[in-house]
C-alpha cells in the first residue's frame, strides 16, 4: 500500500478526522456530510496538484442534497441555522478548502437573494434553486469597478468584467453586482442564469493555493437584464449588510478547517512515519518534548481561534433572526466577526506553516500535498487585509463606535 | 482633583469598568459583588504600594456575605456554581488582585472539606463556616516537603513549616497539607482552627506582585492534632482530584481579571490623557492609527483566552456534579483547564506590558500604580511552569492521553 | 551568607557577569569601568526599592574619571569614539540602569557643547568640565512646552518649568532646551550652572523603574540667561541633528544592558537555585529540556540585538567624524540606529519578562530585586513610540525617503 | 509587455535587487557573479512551477567560472575566503534558491576533500576539479543508513541507496558516505567519478520547494570503490568536524537569500502594482501606514539575522585557517552557526509568509510565482530540528559547554 493510501483516512475504515480532537456531529445531516467529505478526501491531494475546475466533485455536493440547507423551508429548503451551516462548511474545508468555498458560497448567494429580493423574487429564486438544484456562482467582487449596469429602454445591460468570481465556472446561475451610483458601497444585485447570451466565464484562475475554486473573470458583453433580474428594491438597512458578514464569516471557517485539516493530517503523520532525532533520546518522535511542545502550541492557536467564530455565528444568527436591526446591533455582529476571523487567520498561518517542524523532512514530498494547507490560507486570507479589522477594534475600544458597513465586513 | 482621583471610577458615577466591554452580571449577587469591588478599589493602587496584610479589607470580603457561595446549601451556604464563582473572582481581580486571591482561595478550602472530608466533617467544619462566617487560609504547598505528620498515641503531631501559604495571616481556620507516604502526591488534608496552639504565621510574603496574599510561612510547632481533624478518609479517586482542577482554573481568573482591570485602565488613561506623538497627524491619541491597531491586538489576546476560561469552568462543573467520575472525564477536563490556563498567562502577559505603548511615558508614574498588573500575573503565574501543561496538551494530542492527576492539575 | 550575598558576585572573587558570555575590554579603561560597575552593584538592588537620590554613587561615578569621556582631548578630555563610550554604558546599566542613564546624559550633554557651541563656548565649557569635574543635568524634554525663554534688554530670561530632567538633581550644570519659534525642533540650547537663581530642581520623579534617575521637574522663575550661555549660533545642520541619534543610541544600550543584566542574574540563579520540576524527569533545573530552550530563545533575542547596536554605533561614529553630513549620511544613521533600537526595545521587555519563567516562582521575591530589570526597560523605552520608527523604516523601504531629522531620531 | 516581464528586473535595465537595501559587491568577481544571476533570474519563475532537472543552469553555473572558489589556489582554484563565498550563495539564492543550493554543495564536497583527503588525494581530486570543470554532486545524507561499503579483496563495494542526493544528477563526481562502525558519526568519505559502474542517480525528487535541487536517490549495486578513492584516512579532529558547520551555514544563507528575494520581489510589487485599501485614507498602497509598518517589521527580521551569519562566517573562517582547533573552538563556532542558523529560519519563513499581506490578493497569481520563497525556506529549513539549536544554546548558556560535533553542526 503507498503512503498516501496509508495516510488516507478515506481508503481505512475510521474517521477522516480524529474523533476526540475533531468531534463531529451534524444531527440529521451527519452522514451526509460524512459522506460528501469521504468522496472530496479521496482526491483532494491530486486534484490540488491538477487545478483547474472539479465538475465532477461539484456534481457530488449536488447531489449530496446540501445546497438548500440556507433556503428557507417556505421554499422547499432546510432552513438550517448559520451556525450549522458553517460547521459543515469548515468540516469539508478540512478535506478540501477549494470546495469548501464553493460550497459556503452557494449559501452566500442564497443569502443574497434572502436579503435583497423582495418577496416575488426570493420565492421565484429560490424555489428554482431547489427544484432545479442549482449551484449558484458569484460576480461580485466590490473592488472590481469593470463591470457597468446601464438602463436601456426597457431592460438594462450589463458589459464590462469581473475578477474573483468563485464558483462562476460551471455555475447555474449567477450573483453579479453591479454599482448603482459613484460609491463602491452602492451597488445593485442581479440575478442570471449563467446560459444568458453575453456573458463568458473564464477559466483563468491561477491562484497558488484555493487552486479549485474557478475563481476567474467573467466577461459580459451586453448581457440583457431584465428589471425584475434586480433584486430589489430594498432600502439600505443594517441587515442587508448582514451579506458582508456572512462572507467574512464563511472565510473564517475555511481558515479554521485548513487549520484542522493541517493538524489532523501532521499529527497522523508524526505518529506513523516521523523518526525520532538522534539527539532527542527518545525512540518515536511522538514521545519527543519539543514535538510534543509544537504540537500543544498549535493545538492552543486554534482552541483559541474556534469559539470565537462559533461565538461570531450564533450572534449574526440572532441577527439574522431579528426583522429589523439597529446600527449598533450590527456593529456587535460585525465586530464578534473581526474578531474571529483575525485569530483564525492567525492561528491558521501558524499551524499550515509550522506542522512540518513537526513532521520532519520527508514529509515535504508533493505526494502528500501537506503544503495546500498553508498556501490555501496564505491565497484566501489576502481576500481584505486583516490590519483594517485590528484598527476597527481599536477604534471601537477608545471610542465606542462599531465599524461602517463596507463590502468587508 | 487629583490625576488618581480623575482615574478612579469608584470615586466618579460610573461603572468600574467600561460597560461594553466588560459587562457584569452576577444575577441576584451583582449588587454585593459591585459593592465590594468599589470599595476594594478605592484603595487598591496604595495598598499595593504599601504591601503587607489587608486585615481591613479582608474584613470587608467577609462582611459582603460572599465567603459562603462554594458551601452547599445543606450547610447554609449558596451553592453557587463554580462558573458563576469564578467570574466574581475574575471581576474582584480586575480591582484587587491579592484580595481576589484570598477571597478565591477560601472557596477552594471549602471544595477541599467537600471532596476530602467525610460527612460528619463536612457538615462540622462548613457549618462552622457559614455561622462563624469563617475565613479560611491554606498551608497545602505541595512541592514544600517541610511539614511533617506525626501519629502520636491518640492524635497526631505536626511539626516543621510550608511556605507560600496565602491567606494563613488573619485566617480563622486553615486547611493543611502534609504527606502520608513518599509520593508528594500522596497526601492527607488537615482542618484546623488558626489559633490552635504551636501554629504560628509570619508576616513574611514578599513578593514583587500579589503583594497582600500574605503568601509567608507556616510554622508548627508540636502542633496538636485530634484524628477528626484529618479529613477523609475517601479513596483516591478522580473525583478528588479535581482539586488540583478547581486551583488551576483560579489562577486563570486572576490572570484574566488583571488583564481586564490592565486594559480597561488603559484605555481610559489613553481616552484622557494621552498626547497625540507629533508624527502621527492626528490631533488625539485615540485617533493614532498604531494606537488603535495595539488596543485592537490586545483585545484579541484577551478575548482569545476568555472563552476557553468560561468553557473550562463549565467542563469542571459538569465534573463536580458527577458522583463518579471516570479517568478520562477527569483528563478532559484537566486539559480543558490547561488550554485555558496557557492562554490566559500569555494574554495577561502581554497585555499588562503592551499598555504601556498605548499609554505613554507619562502613565508610569509610581501613583497610577499601573504596573502592579504585570506584576501580579508575573509572580502568580509562576505558581507551575505552563511549558509542562503545554507538553501535556501534545503528549495527548499524539498519544490520546490525558495528563497524570498531579498537585498542579 | 544571605542568598542575596550569594548572588552577588560582586562580593565573590568573580567576574560581574559571565565571562564567556558577556566578555569586557574596554581596554586601558577596563579596570577603571570594572570598579566602578562593582561598587554600584553592591547596592544596586537596594537603591533601586528605596528609590530617590543616588548622590553618593554620582560621587563614584565622578571619581571613576570617566566622566570626561566624550570631551575632545584638546579640551583636557579622553576623547574616546562612541562605541567605546556605548559600550560602557551598556555594561554599567547590566548593574545599575538608573546610574548608567546619568552617566550616558554626562557624555550627551557635552556633545550638545560640542554640536552647538561655538568654539570659545567649546573651550570654556568642556575645559571647565574637565578642570572643575562637572556633572551635567539636562533640562531639554522637547516635548514639554512649559519653559520660554524671553529676551530683556541685554540678556533673556526663562520662565517656567520642564519634565523628565534626568540627572538634574544634583548636577553641577544643565543643558537647557527652549523653543526659538513655533516648531518644537526649533530651538535653542543654553548653557547654565544649577546654582543658578531662580532655577529649582525638584525631586519629584516617582517613575516605577529608573528609579534613581532623577529624571524629575527643573522650575526657572526669571532665571538670568547671559546672551554667552546661549549655544550657537549654529545654523541648523545635518550634523547638529545628530544630537538626537546619539541621545537614542544611548537608550538603545540601556535596554540591552539590562537585558544582559536579567540573562546574567536568571542563568546564575537557575544554576545555583532553581529546583527542578517534577515532570520534567531530571534532577537538575539546568538539565530541564524547556529550561534550556527558554535560556537559548532568550539568548538568541539579546544576540539578534548585539549586532544592531554595534553597527550604529559606528555608522554614527563615521558621521560624528565627518565635518559635514549629507542629509542621506544622516538618515543612514537614523535607520540604522531605528533598527537597533527596536530589536533592542523589544528583546529587552522579553528577556526580562521571561527570565522568570526559567527561575521559578521563589526568585519573585523582593530582595532579589529581578523584577527592576523589567520595570526599567518597561519605563525608559516608553521615550518615544518604537511603532514610528518601524513605519519609518517601512516608508523608507518603499520609498528610499529616510526619515525627517527631529527631536526623537 | 507582460506583468512578469514588467517584474523581471533582468530584463529592464536596472539592479536585481534594490541597491540601497541590498548592495552587492564582490570585488573582482562581481560582474562573472551579476552575469550568472542574471541568466538564472530570467526563467526562475518558470523553472520553478515546472521543476525537475536544470541541466542548462548549471551548465551556466560551470561556465561562470565560479566552480573553483574554494579550491585552493595551489590546487589552480582561487582560494576564496568562506564569508564571500557564502555572501556569493546568499545573492544567487536570492534569484533563484535551487541552483544556489547546488552551487554552494560544490564548494562543500571541495572542502571535504581539503578536510578529509591526504595530500595526494586533495591534488588528484582538486586538480581534477579545476582542469576538467567539475560540477560535484553528493550522497552523504547523515540519517540514511541504506549504504553499505563492504571490503573486498583488494578494493572496496558499495551496495544500497542514499536519500536526499542533492546535486548528484548531472554530476560528474561523487562524494558519497558511508558508515564505518556502528555510530552514523562514524563514517567515511569515497569520491567517485559518477558514471563509475552500478551507480545510478534518480530523478525522483518531489519536494514542493527547492525544485530544481535533483535532491533524488542514488542507488549503489556493486559499486568498486577503490581504496585510493577512500578519502583520508585521517583522524577525528576537531577540524574535520568543521564539515558540518560549513554545510549548516550553506543552509543558513540560502534562507536569507530566499528573505532578500521575496522582500525585494514583494516592495518592488507593492510600489508598482498594489493598489490602496479603500479604508486607509491614502491614495497609493505605500503609503498605507500599516503597509509601511510590516515591511519595516519584515526588514527587522532581515536585519538581525544578517550580521549573525555574517559574524558565524567570520568565525569559521577563522577557524578555517587554523590547522589544529581546539574542542573548545569549535564549539564557539558551531554556537555563532546555531544562532545564525534559528534566526535566519524563523526570519526567512515570516517575511515569505507575511509579503503577502503588503501586496494583496491579486500577487498570489501563479504567474509571479511569489510563493516560491516560502516554499523553498519551508522545505529546506527542516533538514534538522531547530528545536535542537535552540537548546544546545541554552545548555551552553547554562553549563558552559558546547555542543558535540555531529552532522548536524
Amino acid at each position: 500500500m503507498s503512503a498516501e493510501a496509508r495516510l488516507h483516512p478515506s481508503l481505512r475504515d475510521e474517521p477522516l478526522f480524529a474523533a476526540h480532537l475533531f468531534p463531529v456531529d451534524f444531527g440529521s445531516r451527519t452522514a451526509k456530510v460524512e459522506r460528501l467529505a469521504r468522496r472530496l478526501a479521496a482526491s483532494a491531494v491530486e486534484r490540488d496538484r491538477a487545478g483547474g475546475s472539479a465538475q465532477a466533485e461539484r456534481e457530488l455536493i449536488r447531489e449530496s442534497g446540501l445546497l438548500t440547507l440556507a433556503v428557507p423551508q417556505q421554499y422547499g429548503g432546510q432552513g438550517v441555522a448559520w451556525p450549522e451551516i458553517y460547521r459543515i462548511v469548515r468540516y469539508l474545508a478540512a478535506v478540501d478548502s477549494s470546495l469548501a468555498h464553493l460550497f459556503a458560497f452557494q449559501h452566500l448567494q442564497v443569502a443574497t437573494i434572502v436579503l435583497f429580493g423582495n418577496p416575488d423574487q426570493q420565492r421565484h429564486w429560490l424555489t428554482r434553486t431547489v427544484q432545479e438544484r442549482w449551484f449558484w456562482g458569484n460576480a461580485t467582487n466590490g473592488r472590481d469597478t469593470g463591470l457597468k449596469l446601464s438602463p436601456r429602454e426597457e431592460h438594462y445591460e450589463l458589459n464590462g468584467s469581473k475578477s474573483f468570481c468563485s464558483g462562476a465556472l460551471g455555475a447555474d446561475a449567477l450573483v453579479i453586482s453591479a454599482p448603482r451610483g459613484k460609491s463602491p458601497e452602492d451597488r445593485v444585485f442581479i440575478v442570471l442564469p449563467s446560459q444568458r447570451e453575453g456573458l463568458a466565464v473564464n477559466s483563468d484562475w491561477d491562484g497558488f493555493g484555493q487552486r479549485q475554486t474557478d475563481s476567474g473573470t467573467v466577461q459580459f458583453e451586453q448581457v440583457f437584464v431584465d428589471a425584475s433580474e434586480l433584486l430589489g428594491p430594498v432600502g439600505p438597512s443594517p441587515r442587508t449588510t448582514l451579506r458582508a458578514c456572512l462572507s467574512q464569516l464563511i472565510l473564517t471557517q475555511l481558515y479554521l478547517g485548513n487549520a484542522q485539516g493541517a493538524l489532523d493530517a501532521a499529527l497522523r503523520y508524526t505518529r506513523e512515519h516521523s523518526r525520532a532525532w538522534p539527539a532527542s533520546g527518545v525512540a518515536n518522535a511522538s514521545d519527543d518534548p519539543f514535538i510534543q511542545q509544537r504540537y500543544g502550541e498549535l493545538w492552543l492557536r486554534y482552541r483559541s481561534a474556534l469559539p470565537l467564530a462559533e461565538h461570531a455565528a450564533q450572534r449574526l444568527q440572532s441577527s439574522w433572526e431579528k426583522p429589523a436591526l439597529t446600527a449598533a446591533e450590527r456593529a456587535e455582529v460585525a465586530l464578534a466577526i473581526s474578531e474571529a476571523k483575525v485569530v483564525a487567520v492567525r492561528a491558521a498561518l501558524e499551524i499550515t506553516s509550522q506542522i512540518f517542524e513537526a513532521m520532519g523532512a520527508r514529509a515535504t514530498s508533493s505526494r502528500y500535498g501537506f503544503d495546500r494547507f498553508w498556501r490555501n490560507v496564505r491565497v484566501h486570507s489576502l481576500h481584505d487585509p486583516i490590519d483594517y479589522k485590528v484598527r476597527d477594534l481599536g477604534h471601537w475600544l477608545l471610542s465606542g463606535q462599531g465599524p461602517q458597513p463596507s463590502l468587508y465586513g
